[in-house]
């Protein structure tokens, strides 16, 4: 049996921009790009070219995907042709396969909002659409309020509809723009706009969660006969945010009756990249990922109620719905048992530490990593710490150095008339095979900038390590990220460092403490450690 | 028109605590409950007596309310009367009117987890319902596994709820435990139990959220007669969290065809508490609220994107699906780089500063707030700083006070044979009206742990501020971000501090410097100076 052919529309870069407090910088629009390529997705809204700079640079230097890369813009203004509107200029000037276009369809924003009659709306989206058509691009209209426009008006929002498809557009997307459209509804409007003539496989549906039914809205279009959904990773976007496509795409894929009448892009090779991806952009985002995430949380495949995880114990299936491996999540039971126990040896096995099933160390590492989590410390993204930390506890971690003491200074004074200076100056004081040996430094940069007081306990660190110093000379600390979280009782600072050698390796490690720089200096010596331990640097001795 | 009545079943007490990381104390059932009661619904699911001491505790403490509190337990167990079971004679010595017990529907559960006989596990529930029942109590059946038994033997699922309802159970709870169904199949099933002849009218419905359908399934239930739902606040819960009672609730009063059609016992005035409720809930978690909440979330009502935020001014409904203060919550205008000036215009109306359309000053604000954005400041989420920042410009900023200089060390060191130990000391100098103040703080907390640099600098700054101190004197910093973005060529960390004053208000501001400490102090003044604006401090003099 040959399925339909259902595809995927991503607008994480541009409607997920618009999330509160989300500002992607365009290399950050670029990795993105590449994970939701990965993915499988069929097209990628890059964003609005001319809007804003950031958009308009991701066009000029967005990477070569499979997806379509699409570009947004509006239906041309009224008063001049498609030709001569230069905001639509701009947007076809991305040079982009796709284009889409966000036009009209409720008569009373054509009013309120454009104050134009409904006659030269309707001419505005035909225009424009058959512009896009004509340069030889493949249009898509987005119709926006449209499940809004049909209740107040539906022979008004039909012809909006009927205009763009006359016009060309491949395909005809039906937006919930304000969020408040119930799935029932929108399953019984989309059958009623197919019903008068408009294709299924024309259709797209784009919803918003303000109910808390983005997903089921579009599930309901798509049972409809809608054929293209549009959605974000993690479900970003305005308010309170677009259809979330991690939790769309599995279902799609595992879920019936679509798993065995669709074809997504998506292949199961992929879905089960789906938690990493997930994780990655709240990792951009410096967002703390979202525990009870459908599918790809933390949580969603914790068993906490000890009924349940005695049985899921016999037979996962008793409470599991899907098996979490296939979106590459992870089931998480009480640290005592079995399972948790073969997971911990096929982590410590990743990184090439073998210990036997028996092992009575085993408790031991479950135990701490436990204790540690319950402090701050997160061992999902810092893998390097969590090495370290097993490591320490199986007797193989040679001790390189010791850190007798550091102090770090920041200073800031204000120069008249009206400017200020900073200057940071840290001092590392470390003993190798019995030697002592006193660092400091500034942070200056080649500009004269001050890079602060961890930029300067890293150079300190970093300055004189003896033996150990060709190793790490070639390390890099490329990101370095911050937060608080709650360590028992008191709010603790977690710093997670991403470091980077000249082999192109990539490590991050976690430090926590109440204060930012000691937690800071920890994922800093945890990060040096563990290239001396990849690089199998030699022991000179014990402290 | 007489409307139906549809019962709202509160589980946030039992099924959400579930939650991974939750763990209520007595006191704090107690508190929700009290929430729960002045919201509206109709029961209080409050626990399983029996189960742990703080469960058995909070039935014996628990304050009075309208709402139905109710108990939750187990079937009797095979082998053994009801009136000699112990499990389920201490759920009901908790006293309480209502009794809800779990029992299985599902075929392979009863004999995988239960390891009984089908005909054993319909007495079962049988027998436990009559005995509570008889005890003068209301019975409601959880029908553990409902839809998932149904899909597998529907003839042996069906009979597990007859018996349930034939034994005289008020409500007939069809679960789906594993949170798998999609909404389509929960509605389907629910209609089909219905037309084999148990009323809507004693049927209930719980969901959960593994697909991120649960207020969707829930709402299915409805539609097909289901008169009960289920849910917790927040979507508390195991897993991926039950269904969202924050969410339905407005949904059932505010949309239709629910809004017309059924009565629930949440008045509209209560209503207007809900996202009160919400918040109040996770303060008790200490969890940072989900802002793209549904209806309650910070960002629910948050218009970021240009066209939006000014077709907002000229008409809320243009991209608002409801009004945000119904439910307790309120609309906000962020400032970003797709703002334009009516946006800028109605954030500064906010903040109570009111400026001409034509002002020539807007366009040099929006150039101040554009530049630093490039920056890398985000004034989307810090209002405070972006006052600031627009008062500077507008001339309405007073000079309470300078900052001459500053300096902050760190010092940690080892004390044999392997302990660490971390002090941190801060000077700040201030000119208030041309006097000099020094003033100089460690951090250490009331457990003489150090609690870093930007604490230490925040008690320096704090301790004499001469004329201001007692207007800053309620201040406290309750959440500290930080983030490395790019300003320009250079990585910069910016830093947002949240703070809380005695008036319950909440502010947050940023600042941005290569240096963590720097930036950390910007914000903090700025945190500073808004609040002595907003409690119009008096100037003392220029420095």
């Amino acid at each position: 049996m040959t399925r339909e052919r259902l595809y995927l529309y991503d607008t994480t870069l541009r409607d997920g921009q618009q999330t509160q407090g989300v500002q992607f910088s365009t290399d950050e629009k670029c990795r993105i790009a590449r994970t939701l390529d990965a993915l499988g997705v069929d097209y990628i809204e890059g964003g609005w070219p001319g809007a804003n700079p950031t958009d308009s640079a991701f066009f000029e230097t967005a990477p070569k995907t499979r997806a379509r890369l699409t570009a947004f813009g509006m239906t041309k203004r009224a008063g001049r042709s498609a030709e001569n509107d230069e905001v639509l200029a701009t947007v076809l000037n991305a040079g982009t396969q796709s284009v889409c276009l966000v036009g009209k369809t409720h008569d009373f924003h054509v009013t309120t909002a454009l104050g134009i009659t409904l006659a030269e709306n309707v001419e505005n989206i035909a225009r424009s659409i058959a512009h896009v058509v004509r340069e030889g691009r493949e249009a898509l209209f987005d119709a926006e309020h449209f499940f809004d426009g049909w209740k107040a008006d539906p022979a008004y929002a039909f012809d909006c509809l009927k205009a763009a498809h006359e016009a060309g557009a491949r395909w005809i997307v039906l937006c919930d723009t304000n969020g408040g459209t119930l799935p029932r509804e929108v399953g019984e409007i989309t059958a009623e706009v197919i019903a008068r003539g408009i294709p299924g496989t024309t259709i797209g549906i784009h919803t918003h969660d303000d109910t808390g039914n983005a997903v089921a809205g579009s599930l309901a279009a798509v049972d409809a006969g809608a054929r293209q959904v549009q959605g974000t990773l993690n479900g970003l976007g305005e308010r309170c945010g677009n259809a979330n496509l991690t939790t769309l795409i599995p279902t799609f894929l595992l879920k019936e009756p679509y798993a065995s009448r669709f074809q997504t892009g998506v292949t199961r090779e992929a879905l089960a990249g789906l938690t990493r991806a997930s994780r990655l952009l709240d990792d951009i985002l410096n967002r703390v990922p979202r525990k009870a995430a459908a599918y790809v949380g933390a949580s969603a495949f914790t068993h906490k109620a000890g009924l349940h995880a005695s049985a899921i114990l016999k037979d996962p299936t008793t409470y599991e719905h899907i098996d979490p491996a296939l979106v590459g999540n992870a089931r998480v039971i009480p640290m005592s048992n079995q399972a948790g126990q073969s997971n911990l040896r096929s982590r410590l096995a990743d990184a090439g530490i073998e210990v036997a099933p028996d092992d009575p160390r085993l408790p031991l590492i479950l135990d701490e990593i436990k204790t540690r989590e319950g402090q701050g410390y997160s061992y999902d993204t810092a893998q390097a710490s969590f090495e370290i930390a097993a490591r320490r506890i199986l007797g193989q971690l040679p001790t390189f150095f010791t850190v007798k003491r550091y102090r770090v200074t920041v200073e800031r004074r204000r120069l008249p008339p009206d400017r200020t200076v900073t200057l940071s100056e840290a001092v590392v004081v470390v003993d190798i095979a019995g030697e002592r040996k006193l660092s400091v430094s500034e942070s200056l940069d080649a500009e004269g900038n001050d890079r602060g007081p961890v930029n300067a306990l890293s150079r300190a660190l970093a300055k004189d390590l003896g033996p150990y110093q060709s190793i790490i000379d070639d390390m890099k600390l490329v990101d370095f990220k911050v937060r608080i979280t709650n360590g028992g009782t008191e709010a603790v600072t977690r710093v997670i460092i991403d470091c980077e050698d000249g082999q192109g390796r990539r490590w991050a490690t976690v430090g926590v403490s109440p204060n930012i720089v000691d937690a800071s200096f920890e994922a800093l010596l945890d990060a040096v450690v563990w290239k001396l331990v990849r690089d199998g640097a030699p022991v000179s001795g014990k402290a």
